[in-house]
């Protein structure tokens, strides 16, 4: 690690003042600029915006690869708090309609820190074994373990958004998940895991013009699937489900951020500040010796 | 992806230029360099050498970044042969004593693909749930499913390894696990698991070296642990498990690499090297749609 070299030293160099610039982009916080708020409807969201950046797409850029280093030093100081006996650990949920870009914010976002304090799972149709039991335990399985940062792509909220929207459940079944969802985030919670929950919101249009990318390019076929126009001649429900789960699920533990999702790279620098935001609220300093320094030091001298 | 402007392009552009000089300088292939042979003695390796590498570090460095691009493409390709129905993985087995760099293995080299397609996996002292099953069933469930990369951070071979000589298992004991292995290996290279092992040698001087500097730097006290001086001990004793493990399940289905660790580029240039060599082998295309590609244009061009 070279966090020894990061803007906590003493001397201001050409890079700490590039980072300042930068980060003084952000009109707010972004953790402050992207929270549901009451009011806040979805369904009028500019999705081709940035809000709260008052710069372009290639100082966001510029943004991100320069918080890479201390995102991937917070992530070691977790995994050695982990390691050390501590109990937190960061929970990343991402939930977007098709070609969202969840895909690309776990490549770009979640691929900035080392694989080895990651644990991702994307959530697909449940298997047999999975639908076997409530909608809560394949999620309970893939926690976060004390010292890495879980990625959900996907996760529970599909039991208040294809459930409701295909109408796979009853209205009273899925409507109780509110409760219970916030129960059991508050739950996690209270164990250690913060929970940063994230809503890509991709337009109407951008996403024709991306599912029409995938039809084009050979190499991207493996990507479309026909169940995608389903989904997509239902958009206005889906949204609909988004409003209402905003509404009933962004808590104070665990608050919703509706993140525009046209541009990618105001995606991907909004994540990387969520997620930024996060390690650094936990204010980890590395973990102390559990034995002995000198000791251990004379000890390997002799070696 | 980007892969439409790789090295597949017709034409030469300077990228590819220096790509072949880079690669040039690999005096033969690296996965035929650093296998293993019969008369390779591993007690008498140059742990500061660079086998095969006609080059410096900066050299290593730099082809590490440039063969990135087709690194993730071919992972890539990979997974959407998983997502299409294909059966082919990749298992990378990394072994090797404290400090020899399997960490930086993984966020240096395994962190140069999307961390969607790693199952990475780091084996510690078995769990009670662990020790109640045979020592392969911890390793059966986390092999990597079709599409998957999986990286496993010690494996199986602790079980000739530590189990050999902390004498944890009685002689003829441990002495059938060779085959018992290379009959696992056979099975999960046959259900379609390009396997690729290798063993990072540190010396014994630079591994007091490495040790030194994390009781130097409170920062890395936490990777220190006093055990490391008991393992440090026996030296010896698991260079010669090594050594036998090599003559024993060094297979044509698996076979080791032995890669010197002492410089660190050499080993991530190494690993990079073989990991590349393992996915090109599988030479795989983009899967084709299963689907009627123009049709479903047409039905979207409608919505």
């Amino acid at each position: 690690m070279s966090g020894r070299h990061s803007k906590h030293d003493l001397e201001t160099t050409p890079d700490d003042k590039l980072l300042r610039k930068l980060e003084a982009k952000w009109e707010d916080s972004p953790t402050r600029v992207l929270r549901w708020h009451k009011g806040l409807d979805v369904r009028g969201l500019d999705c081709n915006s940035a809000p709260g950046w008052d710069g372009d797409k290639d100082d966001g850029g510029a943004l991100v690869a320069a918080h890479a280093e201390e995102l991937s030093e917070l992530q070691e100081r977790l995994f050695a708090d982990g390691r050390s006996g501590g109990s937190r650990s960061v929970l990343l949920v991402l939930q977007g309609l098709d070609t969202s870009g969840k895909g690309g914010i776990v490549r770009h976002v979640v691929g900035l820190v080392d694989p080895q304090g990651v644990q991702h799972r994307a959530f697909g149709v449940p298997t047999a074994e999975e639908a076997s039991h409530g909608y809560l335990w394949r999620i309970r399985n893939a926690l976060p373990r004390p010292g890495y940062i879980g990625v959900f792509d996907r996760s529970h909220y599909e039991q208040v958004l294809v459930v409701r929207v295909e109408g796979l459940e009853p209205e009273e079944t899925w409507r109780a998940h509110y409760d219970e969802i916030n129960a059991f985030e508050a739950e996690v919670a209270a164990a250690g895991t913060t929970i940063v929950k994230v809503a890509l919101i991709v337009s109407k249009d951008e996403q024709k013009a991306r599912l029409t990318e995938r039809l084009e390019r050979p190499d991207k076929y493996w990507k479309y699937n026909p169940g995608d126009l389903t989904t997509r001649a239902r958009f206005g429900d889906y949204l609909d489900a988004y409003q209402e789960l905003f509404e009933k699920t962004s808590t104070d533990v665990a608050p919703w951020h509706v993140v525009p999702a046209d541009k990618k790279w105001y995606s991907r620098l909004a994540v990387t500040e969520l997620l930024l935001g996060a390690l650094r609220s936990l204010d980890l300093g590395w973990p102390p010796a559990d034995f002995d320094v000198e000791e251990q030091q004379r000890l390997l001298a002799e070696t």
